[in-house]
């Protein structure tokens, strides 16, 4: 429980753009995979499980603070929702990026820099609106350019594995890099998410 | 942007409506892939791809018209989870249908065929109950239909899947045809999405 | 449509009580897998199969109730929500199940009596959580535990998908495999989509 706010950031438009901050750390720190030796690597996974761990933390006081509050900005279902959405971001950024470990990946994947490059823009994007929840305005220029970056890594997703196969590879070491370029696009699809739940909500609310 | 709906055609059912329709001509495209020779691939995924671009127009359409009206027929985030969940069933199509060129497929794979079969009764039976939505009357053998369509769907992917396996091929053949027909049973599920979305509007509408 | 409920077990609870004891059900069959010779393995399938018509028949009598009823415990879309999410988990129980079958596994996967283990807790827990949504009080250690559950049933399944790949087995093996103990992770996870569907009841109704 070593993630805690203090007082004066108590709203809960802080709380999300505290999470959404940490998916920027996050998607910062995937980078460093590409620098580091592999022996070092281990580091950097343990660095993502304890900024994961930082993200549970922030998730659990989202939710304990919809139970207390009398007064909640927008629809419990859809703070809850939120939330949940941006924990989902993390949780396939901290899988994915323990598969390159676990898996005792050789060479680092093509088009993975790519892939991470895409990553850290769409945390940026969704950690500079989250604090325009509160007055739900100059969304919309944040889910159109979420969607503009979902299909720049979408196409480059699709490139990556073709790729993989034209190479004809080791059948095995195919099957691994392909899980990790996979799991890189289902963390970029899960960003889309939470733009369509912050997009639900924008057309509730408004 | 060249997806335009005429000024009479402007209702959120003529919308789904609409949508639906797009997803019976990509399925009915699809058999294109069976019929022509593997060098004339390209221009079926290119059409797939301008279906799925008309598709985001509509579903954009959708998302505007439900901001700037004042009465809706149903819940705004209803119209926004319908909207999405029928865009899904396109994306799913659009990028499957991709692989099969991008992957330099060479003899389509087993039971693709009836895939292609399920999927494009499932597009129709889904294009036939959207205009029901004003009533919401005689939606049940819609979503009891596509339940129907969808156990047939997973039934001959699991054996199409069994088959790869028992035909012992080249494991990298095997990685992209097991793709490709996953992708299309994910398809049909989330044809079976749009009908939970339905039959969960139908009862909190009733 | 075998499955029929004493006239006094007929309140949405029981019913759910009901889904979630299919549940307890099927991961206890699930364990038979590892007990019984290959030959005998279809006939856990079959089981398995039964169970899920079984869960079938409750989630339509759930649906049909909540269409019927004047008043409802709880929003009528989480109830239908709720229903859908158990049903989920019991799809990929008997879906992954007859992988087993269907792709002629010769030995039983490393790990997969643990999988198993954590699956049959998760049903349990899940199963003595129903009751309580009456009084929607003494729900959070349901989730909590279900959370635990969940991260051990993660970090299993990275262990087991690594060890694949260290042994270096015959890559159609390793996918047959793979496909199995990712189809038990996805279990875990619809069992954790549950929880989160109860947590936003318990949030909202609060």
């Amino acid at each position: 429980m070593g993630f805690r706010l203090t007082p004066q950031d108590t709203s809960f438009f802080t709380l999300f753009t505290a999470q959404a901050q940490l998916l920027v750390d996050a998607t910062s720190e995937l980078t460093r995979f590409l620098e580091v030796d592999p022996s070092k690597r281990q580091a950097v996974a343990d660095r993502l499980k304890e900024l994961e761990h930082a993200a549970d933390d922030a998730t659990h006081e989202l939710i304990n603070r919809v139970n207390s509050s009398f007064i909640t900005p927008f629809d419990r279902e859809d703070i809850h929702a939120l939330a949940a959405s941006l924990d989902d971001c993390m949780d396939l950024i901290e899988e994915t990026g323990d598969l390159i470990v676990l898996y005792r990946v050789g060479d680092i994947p093509e088009g993975l820099a790519e892939q991470f490059e895409i990553l850290a823009r769409m945390a940026e994007v969704t950690a500079e609106a989250m604090p325009r929840l509160r007055s739900l305005k100059d969304l919309k220029s944040y889910w159109i350019e979420i969607n503009r970056l979902e299909n720049q890594a979408d196409t480059l997703h699709r490139k990556q594995v073709a790729a993989l196969f034209t190479n004809s590879p080791d059948p095995v070491e195919l099957i691994k890099v392909k899980a990790i370029v996979d799991g890189f696009e289902d963390a970029a699809d899960a960003f889309e998410k939470v733009a369509h739940v912050v997009e639900g909500i924008a057309v509730k609310e408004s």
